[in-house]
């Protein structure tokens, strides 16, 4: 067979995506039929459309598999070489071009992760903000352990299964969402970006994935729900009980007002944890130094006592489960406990006819040591299965993963819950929060994929090997030590 | 509505925490009543009393949201625009003030937490005083093991109680206290402060915490018991049993006469343990450089033998069990014996009629690899639940955090005690010693309430999972391998 | 005895290894029966031949152990004083000689394990092969687990055995191989040398063992099958079952044209893992900027969706357990399942008749936190052992070392491969393949001797304390965790 | 009472430790009956004996306590405050004198444990001695895992005993020793000090500890047990079993020749592991870059194979059990087997009528991952107590402290040997082994006294809490997988 001899025109004609030409070793070839089924991707072979990729193709392959792989139907000639064939170059590749850096931030494109938003985040926020966010409780292990306990945990993947098809959608106190994870309810997004709340709305509007809003939001709940198209996305509430309960009836009415569809009261923060990275920054500022942090007020004025940790100085610390008939009176909203640490307090929820539970302990910034949510979790599908027939189980707290949104899925939560991720991402605004609801999500299906499912109903334990933790779990409820005597016999000499 | 007009000199009228005005977007407000329940605290209001507060407030809130908040009552009208409204401007925020230095030590007030003032205290003490409070036996292996242990044991926090009311007190050996910790007996307290043990009591009784003197004292008893109010608080008296009986004896004398309220023998101690932080800072030293350390004195000159660990070389080093009948009838105070490790001593104690034990082991200054004391107190609990019928348990060593105690109380502790903490903070003499016991009671207090308890007495294992040490405790008190047979048949071929 | 006068140039006649005197302290030995068992090594003798050896003798050995050692045979008496001996001072040794490199790589006498090849890989490598090599799944978890694991398990030696003649023969898929390591199937080795494959069959060829053809390989499988000669290794095909199954099918054909021994379907990369160090590599590109990564598409244009990974866009992702029946009628060679990560599968590979499994997690590089190899290779062992019985089962991912090697033997796998060491050792071309090959099947021998066996078939877990990881295997391959009731009465206040 | 007026001439006259005035705040304190006793150690008395002391005295003391604690008895009067108390003032104190320094090593007193000793070796020894002595194999798993198990066992120290006499002397094969602890055969001390096993000989004689002689040692066996006092030490003597046996035979002669007392015969080191420190530094010297290392020879030239680990090439490994009968006929000795790694092994030990075994891994240098010397001890104490009825078990590798001795005895050792650390202490000749031994002596018995026991046939596991490992001994010695079945029936689809 004659070689056709193909001209630099010519050639140049091919060279895009849908009529794509290279050249290899002098011999012209017609790609685009395969270009998408290159095991190494058809993004180098679009990138030589119309050019010689020789350089390429010989720094990978034997000059042999090219002829092998495409038949004689795909080459198209040879080059003419009797003309100049400068016009063929290939432009250079790997040395980086200028990083594209919008102000002090690199691009949003090059941000791949949880982690990557995160660094970001700690040098783009103020001092103060930083500290505000990242920020937790004393020795900061329950922070740490509310991560490190999703890694602890295997998967135990099962292949050769037909997985083309990927479902996420799942749904939250009946509302449909696309994706098993939303916006954790979070103090003062505008600390973040100018849009604060708004933006979040905006980019879980994109994706169909709910948002819950704080009562300590930038925002008005008027102004995130009217935020994006009625009805398109599902908003949460989350509520301080208040003091004063008429202020939190009025909240309450204002939630329904705003097409909100369901209340999450916060449980687990009657009083603020000592968080210690926040509180430097305020001790190393004047202003505060004269007040006294954490309750020490040893100065050498005779004032004595403190200001105390008042942040929160409104929510009712007497509020307690007999108080929930109140809530159920002040609201017909589906009602979720957020913040249940133990299986015990499950199971009370459960009696008391809530509809949810968010098992969280406040991004590990209340009570050092409490247990991380995942812990929790399991301990309440070991000795309380039950619950999750009665009301519907979310979790947060250390959640940056689809990873570990898949496993705890597996282990029955109905939903997971991210707070500080959503923050980083909002430093970008709404396009920042849309980037990182994608990656979740491609991490999620990816994950789905690899482990051998294509519903979120087929999750189960048996896709997990719990080995490593397992002993973690209290084996009972009861008291794990004897009881003292009351009256023991004095033991004699 | 029309807005008042409100002029500049007006508003400044109403700069105080109990007069606050403040201008928003050029409105007016009277936050006087609101700021106490600002759910972002009250300082940043008080802050801007009197003062324009709209960058503050727009950096974290929308428009709308003080106007939803406060209400039309609240709003005082629009400022005078037309006079110049310098005078509103609030002061700079963000850049630090330079900080307040105590001599080279950092303010008092930036100190937040133990670990503050250890770390002052590496840099304040001289070498030698460093290298004597701080050092432990041989590799550290206890020293360290002692604190690391109250962070491998979670929490199990049980939340919606109502938990406003906080009892900290408690009775150690009878005497009223009003927080379950005290001041551990610890040698030469002069070395950090000038006023040493005389202000560590000063600060207890501004508290009402007990005080346990040191056998090593700076100062002697009297002085130090008389220079708080009589009875304001209870002082033990630590005891090394003297080779000669009759100088301890003339000490317990010296005890009742001075009002002591118990006293605590060390049993742990009959000789020093190897502390080479300590014994480094001697060698270095020419002085010492002669005499061999350790009890080590290969030297080239003839003598051999060695100094030896001298340093308790007066302490009776055959003091046993037997010997307790002696030290009953040399004082009618209360005995508690310090320096427990094991469940059968604990045992012993009892059998002994003995009034408290202490759980430490020195700091872990004597016996490397000696069981952490959370461990020892744990052991008992298991196997001997009925000690604490019998006797007040108290555990020291790697006490840091308020989470710290609370757990030892849910463990079966009366109280716990800090040796090494209190006297870096005595490095500020009284006023550190108030600002730590502060800081220590708020922590105490923050737990409980987290916790869901709010008084001594719920103190119970149940709030404790314990999975991750559980391994650690003895499964039973016999020895945990088989015996060698006395006369084993020899195998056979 | 009076000694002989030996003269200078006589000694410098016997300066071989096979006739080798040395002079110490003035008299002169005949060193060469006794060099080959010097328990210092022969070559710090040899290294002496014909020279004065004294400073080298005396700095480790007493002036009399050499008399004694080697007897009064072996003195040829003293070196002749009155000529000069400047001829016989050995040449300076401690002061290292300048290193020889070979371009910027160091000399491969220099590389004496694994880890020296992969730190001259990450040098040497373009940031793009290294990034494509080393990377894997998102925390890389499983990529380190899959190590460590190995080193979790201790060894039981058996000693005062004869182990003097070694025999690490085995078959695997019945054909023959000197050692139970092969090449796994990795993509691309022309990334590391111009060579690629070829040079790595060449390095098999001469050590006998087996290699595993890529479908990404550089080369056809014709030209690295013909690398070698005829049937003097094995040769294995790796195959992703294409989307347009004839495609496969002519692939197999290829493969029994040219003489491969078994096909080895992969089966855990449906879709590829998130490799995020490959990713960053691609995203500082400016070509890549403008495409999404991981699916995340949220730039400016509105174009959305995204890349998503396609780099594996070919492959078949509805290929299941049913379509192995299509897979048999494809070919008749034997076939293996590359990529099983539970006991389950491996069961269901034995129901479906295949010839072999290999347990594998594609490196970590695709589902992160799936389990590591060594792992499953436990699970299957301990919950399905007649696995074993009917399919042959080899270990892939974490290999480092001849003890790894040994290790996976006694659990019950039949060879194991090794895939990124082997590319890294392809840095030096075939030479590199053969030092790598020749460093492991020392290692393995080394490790055989040591621990008392001396043949493959005396591999056995009684050789292994497993006691460390033992509690990772699932003690049941039910579910962990209970059920959740489908209708659960609800729990009554 | 009026105060005597002592002169500056008077108090100068009591200025040593048995006659000491020393004088605080202008009061002339007689301090020579009490300085002994002083708790702060007599040391900072002795140095101020006719001298002020005032400024050490209030830097630690209260002014009163020093009348208090004396008494008026010891008050001799005033100092006469009418001529010049120049000569009265201390030298000064804290600012640290010159170091002494012997050449480059530190002043032999500045060192304090055994981690000193190893710190000088690293920085003195040539480059490839301290390879050579601190090198183990490949990954240095066991050898610093034979180290760490010692901290992972918990002591269990029974306070308030008698402890004032301590017994630390035991027998070694019938042998009086004043130690439990031994000098371990290693090879070729003369790499550390000149006077090489001499200087370890003449070292142990002033404590009368054995010492156990290498077959490569740099000295005879004449020349070291004559280097010492006749039959002053036990001495035995460490054998690799020649290849020709004659050799082996003649050592064994010449033994019982020179008095040893007992021959231990290594088992764990047929041939040697591969110790990569070791080989780094011969193949970065030029000599030895031709030669290939770890049986790698791989290079350029045609002649292949290599140099392989030859330097134990005269060792017989072919030796196994049954050759114990020669070994029997070839002396009168006891005999002891080193290297024992299993419980199986030391039952063979028994059966074989050994007389003793040395439990040991080569300190990791031969097998890494071999289990460490203490689990090994464990596994025999669980399994087989009875073992150690009939012989006597040694532990090596991995102590460095008088704790860890005092665990192994706790467990059934009979003795424990050190290896390094007397190499390393040898760096200072005869005088750096006493230092050496002196500080271990005294680690021991200030183990002992905190731990409550007086004599070495105390030990107990009762003193241990070994949770934190014991999940690390077999709980078998069967089998921990089960067997893969010769003929299971193929599972059906």
């Amino acid at each position: 067979m004659t070689d056709l001899i193909v001209s630099v025109e010519d050639i140049k004609k091919h060279s895009s995506e849908t009529n794509c030409w290279i050249v290899v070793d002098d011999v012209v070839w017609d790609m685009t039929e395969f270009a998408p089924t290159h095991p190494g991707g058809s993004d180098i072979i679009h990138k030589h459309a119309g050019l010689d990729a020789s350089l390429a193709y010989n720094s990978a392959h034997s000059p042999s598999l090219i002829s092998k792989t495409l038949g004689p139907s795909k080459r198209k000639g040879k080059i003419d070489s009797t003309t100049p064939t400068d016009l063929l170059k290939p432009p250079p590749t790997e040395e980086a071009q200028p990083k594209l850096e919008v102000g002090a931030k690199p691009a949003l494109t090059t941000l791949i992760n949880s982690c990557d938003f995160e660094a970001v985040a700690e040098k783009s926020l103020t001092k103060k903000a930083w500290a505000f966010y990242s920020s937790a409780a004393t020795n900061l292990v329950t922070r740490d352990a509310n991560k490190s306990m999703f890694d602890r945990i295997w998967f135990r993947p099962r292949l050769l299964r037909n997985i083309r098809h990927i479902n996420t959608t799942t749904k939250i106190l009946g509302q449909d969402v696309s994706l098993p994870f939303f916006v954790s309810p979070a103090a003062m997004a505008k600390l973040a970006h100018p849009d604060g709340e708004l933006a979040l709305a905006r980019g879980c509007e994109k994706f169909g994935i709910a948002q819950c809003i704080s009562t300590n939001a930038s925002f008005t709940m008027a102004e995130i729900t009217s935020s994006v198209k009625p009805e398109s996305i599902p908003f949460f509430f989350q509520l301080y009980i208040n003091k004063e309960r008429f202020k939190s009836e009025a909240l309450l009415k204002d939630a329904e007002k705003n097409g909100i569809k369901g209340v999450w009261f916060t449980i687990d923060g009657p009083v603020q944890g000592k968080r210690e990275g926040d509180e430097r920054v305020k001790v190393e500022s004047a202003t505060y130094a004269k007040a006294a942090i954490s309750g020490a007020a040893a100065t050498n004025d005779s004032k004595g006592g403190g200001l105390g940790r008042t942040m929160g100085g409104y929510i009712d610390d007497t509020f307690n489960w007999d108080d929930i008939a109140w809530l159920r009176k002040a609201t017909k909203l589906p009602i979720v406990a957020k913040g249940v640490q133990t299986a015990e307090d499950a199971v009370l929820a459960v009696k008391h006819g809530l509809d949810g539970i968010v098992i969280t302990n406040h991004g590990g910034r209340n009570l050092d040591t409490s247990p991380p949510s995942l812990l929790t979790l399991l301990e309440i599908r070991k000795h309380h299965p039950e619950v999750f027939s009665h009301l519907e189980v979310y979790v947060d707290c250390g959640v940056r993963r689809g990873t570990d949104i898949v496993k705890a899925l597996c282990l029955g939560a109905k939903a997971v819950g991210m707070g500080r991720p959503f923050l980083y991402s909002l430093i970008y605004g709404q396009e920042g929060v849309e980037h990182f609801i994608d990656i979740m999500k491609d991490e999620m299906e990816t994950t789905m994929r690899l482990l051998g499912i294509t519903d979120l109903s087929q999750c189960h334990p048996r896709y997990l090997n719990i080995c490593d933790v397992e002993h973690l779990i209290p084996r009972s409820l009861e008291s794990p030590l004897p009881e003292i005597p009351q009256s023991a016999p004095r033991a004699k000499l």
